[in-house]
């Protein structure tokens, strides 16, 4: 599958080679020891299936959200509560926000919508007035937020302008959130704090906590009959044992938490502040863990190639909807790291 | 969700109380030794995606059954596969033979499938001259193959022979083997030796390995045009990385698989014969590590509400298409645990 990130396995496969992954947007600060000593502690547990209801891990995500697990849906990664979202979602026209994660296309192809897409503004910002006018025929808005690969969030203020106009035309919106939790004070400006019954949010537990190949997502909705419609038609048991563990201990794990937003906050500055001494680079400033950057004397694939010479893995966003081939993302990881990467840099551009 | 078997969390939200889960058909002798070690020597794997390709995952399950690595899907669980393969064949009128597992008819109902029923015999053979005659307009069967919930096994020659039959008017078989490794000389007996492109095997892991928290099945198809639509309407990343580490090292696991052949061989026996004391059930003849009763004094749901008292939980099977409350299925587990079950099962039943 192409269409995503940098595919480490297939890239050892064909060159023998590990790589550092800078494609993929992992906080560096690895498994939680909470989810480490809870796994090793409950083990015996994975013998049963899990709770086909997920009732205290709902409750426990709920808790985390300041709200109900009635307004819960979890799921095997985010990706399954998006193609859920999608076939249980009664609207035939969706418009994506792009350039975005290639996921939701895939996912309203696979439920047989129309698709249409908009672009954001050239600094990568969302003006809502342009989308107003041309969503006039669209029953269904797709944002991600903040937007992965370009990191810019869009703040409440502005999805509260957006809703108004959804409601006052019937239309929903869906926002991926995926990536809030690496933003400075998100519980604030969640879109969950206008528990409005137009808005879908998507989650995803295993960026933030390092744990992708656990797969935990879930939905936040306030709307009654799409919840009963999605759980009508999922499979049972889709959340595995592990990733049922996991939600229960990580979204406590404060210690962790703490770390994450102390790192994220030192490395991402210091981060732009080294990359912005290349003259050849321009950086999209970004909000979360990942950066896009755009280069001015080298296409992606040349500079991934040369990057992949080093054993350095970046994201070429060439095939992203209204990117062109001089953009590539890369993630935030410790500084050591960092480091390593700057070195590296320093040898492939100016 | 009701219609499986007990649901231990619930009942111990209502009741506050853990129970001998005789409902639910796991694999005693518990986690593997091998996917214990594997997992910890892995677990800081799972800061990454698993391989969306699974190509290590695939090649292990396909060196196992005789078949290429290509006639392979996997899934979060064997539901996955089911529901995968339901939305992704192309027909509309399907017959499924019953009594059986429920989620046939849910993964079919959610592919918006028209659904027939065909009866085994009383005694829950099959007779495909009879099946032959009611399905002349029907595209697809499902058989579940030993059959949950009463045990039987349809022996290859009658696989062969129905098969010959869709052959020759163009029908497919949907055949869930999840239970066969439970039968002793499997590998003869299962329909991947038959290499027909016109049948589709599922298989889970987690029942025979132990492990069902954990979510992993699979499916064999020599369909290369069906395989090709289901990889590209699937989600991607859904089997999850623990899952990942468990097929690459549970399917080489001679130990454990050699200990599980002694175990069910023994103690399916010495069970039966315990079980066989009793003047007021019948007990179906299973070739699994399950077995179907008939109460002939009691209905199933005052039987299993007496158990629930002494602190077991049995499978109501009144909700099986073709079954009455007359049917319960228990499982079978080790020894001391069989002997506990029958001591409870003297306060309740002559």
């Amino acid at each position: 599958m192409e269409i995503h990130g940098g595919n480490i396995y297939k890239i050892k496969r064909e060159n023998g080679k590990e790589v550092l992954d800078y494609s993929s947007n992992i906080n560096p600060l690895g498994i939680p020891k909470s989810f480490r000593n809870a796994l090793f502690e409950n083990l015996d547990n994975l013998v049963r299936y899990p709770d086909v209801d997920y009732v205290e891990l709902k409750e426990k995500i709920a808790k985390f959200n300041g709200c109900k697990a009635e307004n819960i849906v979890v799921g095997n990664g985010a990706t399954e509560v998006l193609f859920l979202y999608m076939k249980n979602i009664d609207v035939k026209n969706i418009m994506i926000i792009s350039p975005t994660f290639a996921e939701y296309q895939r996912g309203a192809e696979v439920a047989k919508k129309n698709i249409e897409f908009f672009p954001f503004e050239k600094d990568f910002s969302l003006d809502i007035k342009k989308l107003k006018e041309a969503s006039k025929n669209i029953e269904l808005i797709v944002l991600c937020n903040p937007n992965n690969p370009t990191g810019k969030f869009q703040n409440l203020g502005k999805i509260g302008e957006l809703v108004e106009y959804l409601e006052k035309s019937g239309k929903k919106l869906f926002i991926d959130e995926s990536f809030i939790e690496f933003i400075d004070g998100w519980r604030e400006k969640t879109a969950v704090n206008l528990k409005n019954k137009n808005i879908f949010i998507l989650r995803a537990l295993t960026k933030y906590f390092a744990i992708p190949g656990v797969r935990l997502g879930y939905g936040i909705s306030f709307d009654k009959l799409l919840l009963k419609r999605i759980e009508e038609n999922r499979e049972p048991w889709s959340v595995n044992g592990v990733a049922e563990i996991a939600g229960k201990v990580m979204l406590e794990d404060r210690e962790y938490i703490e770390k994450t937003d102390s790192w994220i906050k030192k490395e991402k500055k210091l981060f732009f502040e080294e990359l912005s001494k290349f003259r050849d680079i321009d950086i999209v400033k970004s909000e979360v863990n990942f950066i896009l950057l755009k280069l001015k004397t080298m296409n992606s694939k040349e500079f991934k190639n040369k990057m992949l010479e080093h054993n350095v893995l970046v994201r070429d966003c060439s095939n992203f909807k209204y990117l062109d081939n001089s953009y590539v993302r890369i993630a935030i990881k410790d500084r050591k790291t960092n480091s390593i990467f700057i070195e590296k840099l320093k040898k492939v551009i100016k």
